[in-house]
Order: C-alpha cells, then structure tokens, then sequence
C-alpha cells in the first residue's frame, strides 16, 4: 500500500478545506467570543467593588453551573489544573499511590497528580473515543494488579493505584460505562477530567457527573471563559463542603479569628472572573449549537478528501466538539507536520495533540501500560478552528 | 500594676477614637476603590477578546510593577500564595528542607513552604516592626545550627535550612538589614513575602526587592487588588526566565508543538486580571496618601487613649500603612475579644492578627524557636479600618 497522494497536495487540499468553511485567515484554533452581558457583569463588579473572592457572581456561577450540568454541587476554582488538583486529594490519593490517566491528554492532568506526591502510570487509547481504551485497560490491570484489603495494587511496583482520570478528549466522551466498570471492578475511585467537555452529555448525562467527582475548565481556549478559571462537580454534599474549604485555605468560620485546620489552598475564583463566567454561560447553548454547526460545515468540505476523516461524535454521545479533529489515515500521518506548516504559514491555526505524557521528560520513569496506539493518534490527530463565531459572526 | 480601666470602657473609648475618624458604619476592615481607568480597560479585554492568559495588560502589568518597585523583572501570577510557592521552587527548596519563617503571618506563607514537601520552622517577631525578631534569630541559629558544605544544618534535626521568607507585617518593613546579614552570614537564601507591603519602602528601596525572590499579593483587601493576583520580584534574569517558564506549565517554546521539559504550573494571571491591575496601579500614589492621611487622622484620635498604642511605620521606613494597626498594652490584652466584640457588632470591622502558625494543628509539629513575643503580639494587635476610600470618599 502506498500513499495516494503526495505531502503537498495533501496539505493543499486540507487547507483548502478549510478555508471553504472559515474563510481565509487568520483565523484562530478556538477564540472565545462575548456577545452577552458580559460587561455589564464586570461593570456591577465594579461598582459594587466585589471584584475578588466573594462576590455574589460566584454563587451563582457555582448555582448555574451546578443546574446545566445536573452536577449537585459545583466549586469554581482559579483553573482547571486546581480543581484536578483537589479532586485528587478529595479522593484521599496520597503520596506514593500511582493515578490511571490516558498518556494522550493535556499536561494538567498528569502535574495535578505529582502535586500529591503520587505517580501518573498511563494508559492507551482507542480511536472510537480518543479517550482510554477500556477493553486494553481491564485487560492489563487483570494480568498486573492484585487486590488487597479491597484496594488495588499494581504487582509490579507494590504500589495502590488510588484513582483513574480519564479525560474527555477535544469534548468527545470517552466510554464512561466501560471506566466505571472498571472502578467498580477494581476498587479504583473515578474522576473525570471534564476540562473540554463543557456541554457533553454520555447517555444524556453530563460528562464529569459519573465519577466520584469531575472537573471543568474555563481557560481562554475553551468553550466558555472566564480568563482563568476550573470547577470541582460532584453529588456528595461532604465533599462539596470540603472542596470549598481546602481551596479557601481551609479556614474554619469566624467572627474574625485565622485559624486554619490543614494544609489549604488559595484556589478561590475570583467574584471577577466568575462575572465573565456567568454571561458565558448564558451564551453556552448558542455557542454549542454553532459548534455543532461548523463541524457539519467541515463535515461536508471534508467529506470527498481522501487520506483524512473528520471526527465525529462517539456513538451515544453528544459532544460539544470543543476541538474540530482530523484524523489522518496512518499511511498519511508522516505529512502531519506538512499540514500544520501549510495551514499556519496560510494564518490558519492548526495545532497536532499534546506529546503523549510518557514521552516528556518528567514522566519518563513513570509506569505505563503498552501505549501503541496512543502514539499511533499523537502522529493522526490535527485540530482545526473550531471557534463557535467562525459561524456566529457569519450570520 | 492593674488596669487603670475597665473591659467596656476601653472598648467604648476605642470605638469612639475610630468612629471619630471613620464615622458611623457599616466600615469594612480594607476594601478596594475603583476610581481610573479599570472598567475602561476591562471593555478593552472584552473587545479585543483577549481575557485569558496572554495579552497586553499581562505585559504592561508586569512593566509597570517592575518600574514601580525598581525591580529588575515582575512575573504576574495567579496569587500571592503562587508567587511564594514558585519562588520556593526557583531557590531550590527541596523536599525535607526547613524555611524559616515567622510564625505571625498569614497561613499563605506556611502552606506554601508545605507545598514544595519542605518544613516550616517558624521565628519570634519584635514589636518595633512586628516582623521577625533578628537579634533573637541570630542567636538561635547560632546555637542550633551548623555550617556543612556551606549549608545551614538544623543540628536537632540534621535537615538543610534553605530559606528565610521574612514577612512585612501589615505593609511595615521587617528589618531587612539584619535579614540579609543572616541570611549571608548563614548561607540561607532570602525570599521577601512582601505580599501586603507593595508600596513599602525600607531605606529608600521598595520591599521585595532585597532579597533573592520577593513576592506581591493583589487579592481583594491587599492596598490594589486584581481580584485575585500575585507577582514574584527579582533582579535574576534567569530566575524571571524560570518563574515564567514554570508558571506557564513548563511548555517549551514551539509553533505547535506541545512540550513540557519540568512539572510545571497553571499560575499564570489571566489578562482580565491584569487589566485591572494596571488601573489600580495608576492610582497607587493617591491610595497611599489616603492612607498615609488615615494614619494620620488615627494618631490624632487615639493619641490620648491609656492602654493602646497606633502602630508607626518602623525607623528609616516609609510604610504602605496597609492595615492600620493597635497595639494594646499588655495589661490590656485580656480586652482584646471584648473590644472586637463592641467594635464589630457597630459594624465597624475590626480584627485581631493570625493565630501563631505554630498554634496551628498542621503545624503542631513543626520546629520552632521560643515564640514568646510572637504569642503576646497575637493578644495585644487589633487592627481597624483602613480603607484608602475612607479618606478619599470624605473629600
């Protein structure tokens, strides 16, 4: 079998594709876009002066995001790199326990877990969901692991695997029933990392509502901003009430007197920030819908290309398509680098998936299981714009 | 010696020396003004779409901090309680390490130290600067330390005690002299927490800028606020270099390519906050006369009150005046609950310093020197309000 095409006239033909969808450029891999109350929350800020810790945006960001995602609670953080962090030491993961998470995801989620001292041990994943390969995953953790006084220890380094994160990838749900089998199965406590997939629904559930507890994203690039900001979603009203003491410094209520009861952290979101949050929010379900929108836009320019698919939603989901996502066929993955310089020297943003975790120096060491096809998608994947007003701002 | 009044007259007469000044309430302890430019720059964000961790008043903020303080470089981060970490992190404190530091302060600065896996070891505070008692340090570690390989060994311990974070106690500088002569004379490296002191000069030379790393917090009561914010100060290029490289998760620099070379953080200020910091630093001179003024209307009022003293800006100083400050006399000190009591029940907001980090349950166990003085200042300081608005609003 040989390529039917050659680099360039593949790489031609993708941005062409693009173009007939965005326009010509520049244009951006995922800009937000304000187009509600959004001033007017920062200006009642102002006047108000509750610009920092408490305020009453972030109540109701908390309320509102606790309502569309059908989360009972819900705990703004400063990101999504502290409400991983949190979640990690609400499920008691301590130092010396090892953490599942795919090797294909953003940096965050394998730093959240060796800021608790524990260590990322990595698993593949599979191309239905770009997420953890279940049926890989069960299998290896049956050959490698033993039970012991109900916790999970992985025989090769003595050590409890304390929790599995997956994380939903470009919004995509990953194979929730499937990851909470195996917590169940094997006494591994599940935390979702939902950092993408604000507005993904499994089964008609809201991703980061399975596990035990889940965590969002507001960063600059996501679907809804709020400048710097994360949440903590969970239905246990205890560690509800936990995670909002360990990220106020834990603590305890006073008339005046600072006394703290552990080890806290400054992880509050800012009454400012949460402001921007909440008209976001109110803007989510257009923004999705003109996600949703783009990708059949894309799905209709990609549809004759060979070499390329565009990836869709898996089975039974419904994705935010945070990130519009180009799979190369493997044959074509050696002109993933042509691509992305053809379309960014063209101003058109395209960006390849994260290096998977188990290639960065600091994870070199870390235990893992065979992650074959992880690297197989690093070298496929091809994120295009996916900005919700490459179709608003059309209209 | 008995006290020459009773628990409800001191009371009474100290709410009446404070409403003399501030009026009748509702007065808060600090709370923030918002009189330039922060909406207009704020709509700048919104408009430009750029809110989230890049942007121009990131840059601007971070030129503008350092032209203020004379630092050579400013990195903007999340908080205060990310700057202490991060500088931590740059002077090499390592797992097992002990930080001196004071144990009046707030809990920010102990935890941080927690975070890096290192130990707190907390140090006495005088009453001319309510910071750390040098003279008593200097003797301390002459007895309990050793010199190794040009390391300060904790010979009770035999851990390295690495680093020395003095804390500017209410904006009043520590004494910064005595600071670096032991910290040279004992090979420990300084790191200022200046976090309530932006503002604060000691010799003519703005706090932070003294030591090896000096921290800033602009949280909402601190003298300028950035909704929640915080920057590291250094004249280091490398450091800066480093701070920003670690702050900003450790991604190597690449048109796509995600590479992370250390564990890294998500600590960097998001644009939206900065924004507002390059407003409130506009009106920095005119806040720090307000309450410079503020002090001034205090003196006045309390300057025939028995049993309390207001506290002054420390000799060869030029303090922020942050929180305004009284110090009762000893004697006094069992009045201290029933005179927060009475003041905060007229809703006028007044509050007692932190509790002793070594009183702390997760510092139970941490080293310490005799605490004496520390323990006493804990029962004696009361501080009262001390908004710049109180002054400028009256105009």
């Amino acid at each position: 079998m040989i390529s039917s095409q050659t680099s360039s006239s593949l790489a031609d033909n993708v941005l062409a594709a693009i173009q007939s969808v965005v326009g010509f450029g520049p244009v951006s891999l995922h800009e937000p876009s304000f187009d509600g109350n959004e001033l007017q929350y920062l200006k009642e800020c102002i006047d108000s002066t509750y610009v920092s810790s408490v305020g009453k945006f972030v109540d109701k960001f908390e309320k509102d995001l606790a309502t569309y995602t059908g989360a009972k609670f819900a705990i703004s953080v400063v990101n999504g790199t502290a409400s991983l962090h949190i979640s990690l030491k609400l499920a008691g993961v301590q130092s010396g326990d090892e953490v599942l998470l795919p090797a294909l995801t953003f940096v965050a989620t394998a730093n959240a877990i060796t800021y608790c001292g524990a260590i990322p041990h990595f698993a593949d994943s599979e191309d239905a969901t770009l997420g953890i390969d279940v049926l890989k995953l069960r299998e290896y953790l049956n050959k490698t692991t033993s039970q012991e006084s109900d916790k999970c220890i992985n025989k090769i380094t003595g050590r409890v695997i304390r929790a599995l994160i997956p994380m939903h990838t470009f919004g995509h749900p990953s194979d929730i029933d499937g990851l909470l089998s195996i917590a169940n199965d094997f006494n591994i406590i599940l935390i979702e990392d939902a950092a993408e997939s604000l507005g993904s629904f499994y089964s008609g559930q809201h991703t980061g509502t399975f596990g035990l507890l889940g965590t969002l994203s507001f960063n600059g690039n996501k679907t809804i901003t709020t400048g710097g900001g994360g949440a903590i979603l969970t239905n246990d009203e205890g560690l509800a009430r936990r995670a909002k003491h360990l990220t106020t410094t834990a603590k305890l209520p006073h008339a005046w007197e600072f006394r703290h009861d552990e080890i806290g952290y400054n992880y509050r979101m800012p009454n400012i920030n949460a402001a921007l949050g909440c008209a976001q929010l109110e803007q989510l379900p257009s923004k999705l819908k003109a996600k949703r929108e783009l990708f059949l836009r894309y799905q209709n320019a990609f549809k004759n290309l060979k070499g390329v698919k565009l990836f869709s939603e898996p089975m039974n989901c419904q994705s935010n398509y945070w990130l519009q996502t180009l799979l190369l066929d493997e044959i074509e993955s050696k002109f993933r680098d042509n691509i992305l310089s053809v379309s960014n020297n063209s101003e058109i943003m395209t960006r390849p998936v994260w290096v998977p975790m188990n290639e960065l120096e600091p994870f070199n060491d870390s235990p893992s299981m065979d992650l074959a096809n992880a690297k197989l998608l690093s070298q496929r994947i091809i994120n295009i714009p996916s900005s919700p007003s490459i179709v608003l701002r059309a209209k």
